[in-house]
């Protein structure tokens, strides 16, 4: 499993899209040191702009490029930046398709200064495959209707939760934004088919009765491409608790016209009878909305009749939080 | 996707585990044309035992390791004479764990003389990502209660079947024995996760109304380590009949005694479920029992009961053959 070293000076370059870095530094402020951008680059983390020597001497430690460059490929003024990092003494981590170890300047500079290049897409071949007993422990997974229905947002906002009413939690990182924020996790779509379901058991090990991990979900089941991904994340997190994601707005599955966005009871259904084949007592306990696109009157009529439906706590967790979801795990698990 | 060419030289060396070359030799025949076996071997495949130089002059193309190296890892007295293999002019293909590509001498040796080494368990990372729309022509896949069940030669019995109807039907391997009867074909195990259900749509390609492919079949949707796999496979295979392989003395999954085989009539319903997220028109239209451990006549009377049960032709393929569900998907599909 990856462990990046923290804390982090945010590299934005002349990127305009920040995404990744925003999501770090929203979640893990405390990791977030620094960050550096092009002269002309609007695109701010809100965060002190340094130099490499300058945040590596306030404490950084690894150069995490928060932004995608225009032109998708690793820019050469980029390249030429981070061997400057790597000499002042940082690592580097990267959720980019271009590798940094595919890199023929970086990997053997790296190498001679006995830096770690980070390419968190890229995973290990092969995990132990055990005999999927129930661990001990408490874990919660979130699902989804679909990709990009706030599944690593809404697993973040309950580890915080948990967190702040003293429960024991960790957050469990399966892609590639989770794991720059978390510092670790495995990039599940990357592991070798074969071993999804092990990799996942590796990812929320045994742990004390009263501890959760809550894992960041990955796919969907009704997704055509992807729902191998989700069923191995699932059998092999043996969730005691599944919160399931969903964008209302959606009709179909994203990127996949032909394809509809399932029931909401649907779902509830099939992730039950999926996850009950490696923990029988596998239930979803609470349903979370993304309503950004609806008026505060609206949104709070659909979270309450969404609620009454399924007879479930339904909460959007950057309108409402997702204290109801909390309440109700601590009555029920 | 691999092309291997054939026909073959069936390598035992020394192993007296020869499984992978016998599954060759009776399923593609016409494909082998002698073997080699050390003195002493007893193994054997049927074949006249040649030199590599006869079995080069008879027209052997690609020498296949047809028998697993006693001590797991590739022996040094086989790599020598497939040195010598490569200097007469074959291509080696293997399903070992241990990858011809990653040896040290035959590796620049294939590269030097412009031999391929076909190493059938590896494969592409990524594939082309379709939209999942439904392909022209038929697509049978097996399906199981549990790995080892026979998925494999019950594809290649109809395959066989349908090609004696003189029906047009294409063997689809997604196994590294499958593969080397094939000579082609994608290990669905060996693919990055994110990319199982695109490998499957590669696999069985657009076709013509009429044609079936009989796709091999991959781990069971009930195996806590494997279902992924299964779910990614049935999704880009988009069966239109699936023929659901059991064996009726095993009562858990193999090597994971915490989890009971499960009964034949939830299998039917889950990988209905299942593979009419891209297929409407999916449907189980036979049941294929491993009854090598009965009697005659106790297997005759567990393939009637199980048909009675369900609604469905029930074979055994080596002992009836499989002429039963290939008329039943005549007169419904």
């Amino acid at each position: 499993m990856l462990k990046i070293i923290t804390p982090y000076l945010l590299f934005a370059g002349d990127s305009p899209y920040i995404k990744t870095g925003l999501g770090v530094k929203d979640w893990r402020p405390e990791l977030c040191v620094a960050q550096m951008r092009y002269p002309g680059n609007e695109a701010t983390f809100g965060l002190p702009d340094m130099s490499f020597e300058e945040a590596f001497a306030a404490g950084a430690r690894t150069v995490l490029l928060g932004g995608a460059p225009p032109g998708g490929g690793l820019p050469e003024s980029w390249v030429k930046d981070l061997q400057q990092a790597l000499k002042v003494g940082f690592d580097i981590a990267s959720g980019l398709h271009d590798k940094l170890n595919d890199n023929p300047v970086l990997k053997p500079l790296a190498e001679k200064l006995g830096r770690k290049l980070w390419d968190v897409r890229t995973v290990d071949r092969s995990f132990p495959m055990g005999q999927f007993e129930k661990r001990p422990g408490k874990r919660l997974l979130t699902v989804g209707t679909d990709c990009v229905v706030g599944k690593k947002y809404t697993a973040l906002a309950i580890d915080k939760e948990f967190k702040s009413r003293g429960m024991a939690s960790d957050f469990r990182a399966t892609g590639q934004t989770g794991i720059l924020i978390a510092g670790e996790g495995i990039p599940m779509d990357s592991v070798i088919s074969d071993f999804v379901s092990s990799a996942a058991v590796l990812l929320s090990p045994e742990a004390a009765a009263d501890h959760w991990d809550v894992i960041e979900g990955q796919g969907s089941l009704f997704h055509p491409a992807y729902a191998g991904v989700t069923m191995g994340l699932v059998h092999g997190s043996q969730p005691d608790a599944m919160v399931l994601c969903s964008d209302p707005t959606r009709t179909r599955i994203a990127a996949f016209e032909l394809y509809p966005a399932p029931p909401l009871e649907e779902c509830i259904s099939r992730y039950t009878e999926a996850a009950r084949l490696t923990n029988p007592d596998a239930e979803v306990v609470g349903v979370s909305l993304n309503t950004s696109s609806y008026s505060a009157e609206d949104a709070e009529a659909l979270l309450k009749s969404t609620s009454d439906a399924l007879g479930l706590p339904c909460v959007d967790p950057i309108r409402t939080g997702v204290a109801a979801i909390a309440d109700h795990i601590q009555a029920v698990k």
